[in-house]
């Protein structure tokens, strides 16, 4: 029995797929928090070098991925494709379920598919530094190596409480050469005006976001690169899913249904945009975002216009959002606790192209012990999200006695979040469903844009 | 410029290399510490299954691995060879560096290569729980999923000290099923014997060996397992070296020195015996072992009979040792302090077929530094002495203006030894050198065995 589908390295993709011209509807502008207005290409050029600009907006359906960004990539991918056999025969499945692993990157996740271009295109644009806002540390650490890879300086604001709780994933972006700051720092003006206010404020990835925008806008030699939700993220990240292509060809198979989780949207869309472009040819494939039952960006937020932060520093754009003002209880599945979501997942969840799911975290690390004990991998308590609900598809095929092929994204893995899964397993672990009512209150505080 | 060279899962080999026959003398014999005759075949069946018992003294070259075990070994074999492009380029020299990288396993080291076969011999036997020690935990997490791989029960004494000071690992192994005990414990009488002495007692590898053994022996049931220096777990690693050897085939290339770390000697077994064996087809290389300076055991210490563990209950071996009674400094790369040293790769070394070198810690670390940010991959803190070594040769080579073909086993990744690499970050590590009159004081009480 075949349990890895591997791809040679040839068989990187050569081009990125841009979902835009594939949207249901025109693309919605980005709008200024300071002038009400879409944000103009200078606003935009001051923290983005052009070639991710042109990206961010492209009309076209393919874009090239440049040779050096695949020969970074060649470190780790063609990233493994899984069919897990013995999750199969542990539930008694008659579904194939397969799992593409992004966790074999150096950073242990699919976050390096974006930070790897997003470096390169700074480069080669001559910038000389990188800041970013990390808050877990998945994508602080994944920009770190990126630059290492350059030879970009690289700054980090790190949300304060992360930072001393999360002292591992400092040291790992460290070791690959970034300056780490615990946010809010002395080092912008956002971060000095909130520590005169109080000196112990712990920090919210709102306020590290507006920091390394900061230090972008005001460092000529400075650009800033962010992890998730804008398009050329989500662009980028789609080589999981045409690689996933290929290798699912190559067994003679295609999925009924792709499944990811679901935070700021890149790793979902890194997965599911390439199935959904097969739509025009009449293929036809569910997409399930899984979302944690305590941040429902998709299943209990509203499409609306909302800024991208909590300090209304950041462009507004139209989007699946609980309010900018929404505070996620601290759950440990750091990467899926944005209060908004991708425009361009949320544009294709408003027209019903794809489908959402919430869950919550017990059942979350439940199946992925479960997954641990067949297939031995142990997932990112945020990719866990995603096999739950994969355990749950099948185990709904096995009720109806139906086949289907199940493909999920395992977009990384857990080394790194053991003190979660020391707390599910010492049964310290509670869930939560964040309550519709509060949802309602956070929502009445949305900006007011006319389009 | 191809980075990876993969083979197909076809490609995991059928069989290993046992290197008892090609050996440079007879095998020694291995010494009961009761009678101080060598150990019986009844004496070793109270722990081991007779497939492992068997495999522990065959004169046959090569064993098949069973079909169950190969499917396992799926999950993550054959693991990827790197040519190593990126350092290469970085340190300007004209060597070409390869390196087989292990920490694609789903307990992120060689480890489980034998702890699988381990596993899978003991479930054909009818035993239901597999009992073992360990220190850092890389052992003990990778039986702990071996385990659960085959629907064992696994109990793992775990040093007290480490028990505590490294949680996370306690929980990899706990979360893949294991029960995980501090040692000592009052689980057995060697333990509640300790604790009656002292019940702050804060264990010792030798301190849980004597308790994982005792464990087995006492129950029916249960056997015990052991993850590195014996013949068989050495045997069950050389799948590294066959792949390696056909993926170079592959590009038509053969390594000059082949360098591993060495602990208790089965990861440097696993990569450099199969190449040792084609010594006899005339083919000639070097085969480094690289060990740290604060446990030099092939560097400094002497080949004589000496007991597997300070408490004097495992059997006596004819090996390089320490001395029993050695205390190595606490050192980050916990899966180097071992007092002794695979009797195999002792017999080696005496013989003059393979080379030895002790290197200091900081000088790893750094080493792994600069693996990193070129390579991607941060390397636990025992591969990376291998590393060093590694860059060490490529900068001679250029010194040199030789061409010169290396390859190494880069055993394991470094995300669950963060703080080791916090540490070094932060300029608290130091280098330790063990000083020549405290290995002759601990030489002072080896065992007199006359054979």
């Amino acid at each position: 029995m075949q349990t890895k589908i591997l791809l040679p390295e040839d068989k990187i993709p050569t081009r990125w797929y841009n979902i835009i011209p594939d949207l249901p509807g025109p693309l919605q502008p980005v709008i200024s928090p300071r002038t009400g207005q879409p944000v103009t290409p200078e606003e935009m050029l001051a923290i983005f070098p052009p070639s991710i600009l042109e990206q961010e907006m492209s009309n076209q359906r393919w874009i090239d991925i440049p040779e050096p960004v695949r020969e970074i990539y060649k470190l780790w991918r063609p990233a493994p494709l899984f069919r897990a056999h013995r999750l199969e025969q542990a539930l008694g499945t008659p579904a194939k379920i397969y799992y593409k692993y992004e966790g074999v990157s150096p950073a242990g996740s699919h976050k390096p598919n974006s930070a790897i271009p997003q470096a390169y295109y700074n480069k080669v644009h001559g910038i000389k530094r990188l800041a970013t806002e990390t808050g877990a540390g998945q994508w602080g650490s994944s920009l770190a190596l990126a630059c290492s890879m350059f030879g970009l300086e690289c700054t980090i604001y790190m949300v304060k409480v992360s930072y001393f709780q999360k002292p591992y994933r400092k040291s790992l972006m460290q070791l690959w050469g970034a300056t780490v700051h615990p946010s809010p720092s002395p080092h912008t003006e956002a971060g000095r005006a909130l520590l005169a206010q109080d000196p112990e404020n712990s920090g919210s990835l709102g306020i590290a976001i507006s920091e390394a925008v900061e230090d972008a806008a005001t460092h000529g030699d400075t650009n800033y690169a962010l992890g998730s939700v804008l398009n050329h993220v989500c662009l980028h990240q789609t080589v999981i899913g045409l690689e996933a292509k290929e290798q699912l060809q190559l067994v003679g198979d295609y999925p009924d249904v792709v499944i990811a989780c679901c935070g700021g949207g890149s790793n979902f869309a890194g997965i599911a945009f390439p199935f959904l472009a097969d739509r025009a040819a009449g293929k036809n494939v569910r997409c399930l975002a899984v979302e944690p039952a305590s941040c429902p960006t998709l299943t209990k937020g509203v499409y609306a216009f909302d800024y991208g932060d909590t300090a209304k520093m950041a462009p507004i754009a139209k989007m699946y959002t609980l309010g900018h003002d929404f505070m996620p209880p601290g759950i440990h599945a750091g990467g899926l606790r944005y209060h908004g979501e991708s425009p361009l997942v949320s544009q294709l969840y408003e027209a019903g192209q794809i489908e959402a799911r919430s869950l919550m975290q017990t059942a979350c690390f439940e199946g992925a012990l479960l997954f641990a004990k067949q297939e031995g991998i142990v997932p990112a308590p945020e990719s866990s999200h995603a096999v739950r609900a994969a355990i749950d598809e099948a185990l709904l095929a096995k009720e109806e006695g139906k086949e289907k092929t199940i493909l999920f994204s395992l977009s990384g893995h857990g080394f790194m979040d053991m003190a979660a899964y020391d707390s599910y397993l010492s049964g310290a672990l509670e869930d939560y469903e964040y309550p519709a009512e509060l949802v309602q209150e956070s929502l009445k505080s949305l900006p007011k844009v006319v389009m």
